[in-house]
């Protein structure tokens, strides 16, 4: 029982220079789309994560309520979903698939929105960590047509310290020889637990674990916290697809395309929707003070961190009820805006 | 041509009940102790580092002058110069080098300082990294003989969230084939290399990557920084040493141990040693608040965070002249009261 549609992209030829060919945009809908066509939100996916590992901020009575918004959940390339290592034929699946960018998402997603859908506004593009990097990408190529942007957990640029971080979760996969350059017929799965136990010092901050807070989410333990959940949660993903998309994340720039040609200012400064960008306070990849620089070149943003302990995890998924509070309470002021 | 000398410690029995045989304490001196035998400073290794490697904080002129003071080095159990998995003979070599804690190092350490030199009192114990964690050990355990303690970047108990920091490491070095759970016969190289870029997120801060400062330390680009320094650093390294050192480090409480039997507040409170406890203000494994609460707990200790954005660097070792001048104006000052 597939719960999601395809836009059939056609032939799209990448950055990179590299075409997918008969590639695909795996994409979820929430609501209705109303006749004025001027209720539309874009909320695209996260690092790994598929479109229904966002629907923990969509419900009635919250900012994204579907009795009022049309809201569309486009999956990222790489995600397993959309074209990806994993499903795309000869010859260019596995290790083949080509390297892809958050700009190459961004202008198919625009092509759902527009020729699927026929819309020409958007009311609010928001999202989580890599969702937050398309969100501000979004901002940036198409700032007539985006009125609101609520990126949270996730900055406009990689930084490098956020760069470095993602090198090791990469050699730790991969140091795995089951690996074998992408060419396994298994899963690599120690080099996936390997990931894992690195990712699991980076999500969640110094004081998460000085609280001991993972007893309160059904795990018994430390190590019951990092086998369940991380080792768990690595271990369900095709290593191919989550290289694919860590390369579009260490590569993700707004200025990076041919509109701002590296110009990173210039491009921060064109994103015309009215902007709230939530840092989690404690998170330490996607720390504070890089959305604090860029709130600072645009020109109709607030900068507002999530007062939380959690982390990278104060933006999903859903975990934590006061940090989905906060997050909510603050799409409901800019959608009202 | 070896610079240091053996101190041996015949048959050590450990914590964990396993036997050393016919144990070796490597350490070099420095200065000439006097004949009051009342100028003596005790100065750990950090985590895989060798005696050699603490040389920077010592010299003409600064708080650790020889001219003034006797100072010991004492290698850390695991360096590849103290006994090690790398030189302990058959069977308990390798893989079989059992487990080792801080308190058994100090123990050790005490025996060197009092069997071998005939000390009684210490003017002070420093150390960066594990070398503070060694310091705090010393003050908790030997509180009638240490005079004064300086440990910078460094906690007295492991956190939760440094103990999750190494997992990944560890996992990043293990998962490479070649380690062979340890027997192995030439270097796992791969896994190494994958644990130097995992540490390299961590060593240091995000503020310390957003300015890209190791361009001006001679490396030319960021890959050639994890490649030169991060990889250089730990191919030069035995696999099964840092794994044995991991243990030690991750295992480090300066309450468990038959003095306070896990009391780690109690423990804190005996430490009798005017101190001053310097974190990095941006070290991300050794993060200010865990010291903060300790010296909360400490009758006669002072919390003085070294204002760098070197992350635990900020304590070494050597490469950046500010935070050496912090460290060494705060020696000083607790030589000098």
């Amino acid at each position: 029982m597939q719960d999601y549609k395809i836009f059939e992209l056609g032939n799209v030829v990448l950055q990179s220079g590299a075409t997918i060919r008969e590639a695909k945009l795996a994409y979820k809908t929430f609501g209705v789309l109303n006749e004025a066509k001027d209720n539309v939100i874009v909320y695209p996916t996260w690092y790994s994560g598929q479109h229904y590992d966002n629907e923990w901020l969509i419900g009635e009575g919250m900012a994204l309520d579907p009795n009022e918004y049309f809201i569309v959940i486009p999956n990222m390339l790489g995600n397993g979903l959309s074209s990806s290592p994993s499903n795309t034929p000869e010859p260019y699946n596995l290790s083949r698939f080509p390297a892809v960018t958050l700009y190459d998402n961004i202008l198919l997603q625009q092509r759902l929105i527009t020729e699927r859908f026929g819309i020409e506004k958007i009311a609010l593009v928001t999202g989580w960590s890599m969702g937050a990097q398309q969100t501000f990408q979004w901002g940036a190529a198409f700032p007539d047509m985006v009125e609101r942007i609520a990126p949270f957990c996730g900055s406009a640029k990689t930084a490098v310290h956020n760069f470095v971080f993602l090198e090791g979760v990469k050699a730790a996969l991969t140091a795995d020889a089951s690996w074998n350059n992408g060419w396994y017929t298994a899963p690599p799965s120690k080099g996936l637990r390997a990931m894992a136990r690195v990712y699991a010092g980076w999500g969640f901050s110094q004081p998460f674990y000085r609280e001991k807070l993972y007893l309160q989410y059904g795990y018994s333990s430390l190590e019951d916290f990092l086998v369940a959940f991380w080792e768990g949660f690595f271990l369900n993903r095709d290593a191919n697809n989550l290289l694919a998309m860590l390369q579009t994340w260490q590569s993700g720039d707004i200025s990076a395309n041919p509109i701002y040609e590296g110009n990173f200012e210039a491009a921060l400064a064109a994103i015309k929707a009215k902007a709230i960008v939530m840092p989690g306070q404690t998170d330490l990849y996607f720390p504070p003070e890089d959305n604090e620089y860029e709130v600072s070149c645009m020109p109709n943003a607030e900068f507002r961190p999530i007062p939380s302990i959690w982390g990278h995890f104060a933006g999903g998924p859903g975990m934590n009820l006061a940090d989905v509070g906060f997050i909510d309470n603050s799409l409901k002021e800019l959608l009202a805006s």
